[in-house]
């Protein structure tokens, strides 16, 4: 199955839905992929939509240095733990929105990574219990201002700034997400590729470490890190975030 | 003006009510503080009520090192630019509620703080516009899992347990944020106490340098910083965080 949230073509965005995506169309769907729900029986054309991020989450919580390559590439020791940090909501755009680059930073980089979405209000839960409150998953751009993360030292305003979370195309629920092959293009040309096989924390550890910090919410983000060959974007680029089974996840730069 | 959240004692949380507090009785409000209201008739005795957390934010963020004897007491330099990290909605509680030790730290502190709620979606302004787009003052403990703190490096873990931010009792519309007296009492004693001009980065100056960063929400809340006397709380520990003009929190360790 596939979960979209989408508006028409034309419409504001107040006016989203969620769906469900089948033979290059939408149905919307009701009231939401997280509980019980109807689909309505109006096959839209995916040519007379607008794809929003496919949730809108109460939280995003994001794992650092989580790939091997990647480690080493930042020059760090694997961590002991899953290296957590928080996203604002505020920061979340969709597909084909604009990526902006802030006044304060001359260094803003793209980062693949798969991203979890939650199912189900969620506390303490095991490794074995993770699949029963994962919803699915989708592509993530985790746009760091590198320049201000070494700065800080904390990455919240490196990592926090209005467009920094891109999400989407939509929500793969029937995903085994332990061999996926996760990469970038900039402006079409392939700049990270890895495999999560490759992370140092898989997806059902990195769900149940965060629930038992935080309670989980439906809708809410986790995304899992990102691979060797991270770099940095500048106005007027294209970047697409690719992932095996899900899609691509293309935004632009100004 | 003395706004907060509240629900009739015996009633279940999702029955909660905004509220204006008068003369220790309390009238309900409809439909929030941050848009135009209607006050109901009904004056309900203090005792009958139950403080929530006075808001329910999409994102809290809080300014780390902002004072400058408790910048000394950390072993910080004072930072060139508020240093900024975000806490969970997850981890909010209200007044008299509990805050719980988690099983992964052995050491818990209480952060006292002054925290600013804004009043409407807010986006690049300047400090001397953040007066009009604060709805008012409360009192916040940055609840934080010290040992934790130190061990990741990011504070997402240590301060993002649920129960870590507790925010209350209600919160002051009229109030002059730049001299007033912030304080902490565990089980009675008086452990922190400064002044908010010992503030490194004031509060409109503070409001101002997120917004350029993170687009504000109504009931957003920002935590300006803990001034010297931080320390550990121990289960079956009181703390209050008292402020000047404000009132005081109090939760409970379990």
């Amino acid at each position: 199955m596939i979960f979209c949230r989408f508006i028409l073509k034309g419409q504001s965005i107040d006016e989203w839905k969620y769906g469900i995506v089948r033979n290059h169309q939408v149905q919307s769907l009701s009231p939401n992929p997280f509980s019980t729900y109807e689909i309505g029986e109006e096959e839209i054309p995916f040519n007379e939509i607008k794809l929003c991020s496919p949730v809108l989450p109460t939280k995003i919580v994001a794992v650092g240095v989580n790939y091997k390559e990647h480690a080493k590439e930042m020059g760090h020791l694997p961590p002991e733990n899953p290296l957590l940090f928080l996203k604002p909501p505020s920061s979340v755009i969709g597909p084909e929105e604009i990526i902006c680059y802030p006044k304060a930073s001359s260094r803003v980089d793209y980062e693949a990574e798969l991203a979890v979405v939650i199912k189900k209000k969620t506390k303490n839960i095991l490794p074995e219990a993770a699949k029963d409150v994962i919803l699915g998953y989708t592509c993530f751009n985790d746009v760091t201002a590198r320049d201000l993360q070494k700065k800080d030292g904390q990455w919240t305003r490196a990592k926090g700034f209005d467009t920094f979370s891109a999400i989407g195309p939509w929500i793969v629920t029937d995903l085994e997400p332990s061999e996926l092959v996760v990469e970038s293009y900039l402006n079409g040309e392939l700049k990270q590729s890895g495999k999560t096989n490759d992370m140092i924390f898989d997806v059902p550890h990195i769900v149940s470490f965060i629930s038992n910090i935080m309670t989980l919410e439906p809708g809410d983000i986790i995304s899992t890190g990102t691979p060797v060959g991270i770099g940095p974007m500048q106005p007027g680029d294209m970047i697409d975030i690719r992932i095996e089974g899900i899609g691509i996840l293309r935004n632009f730069v100004e």
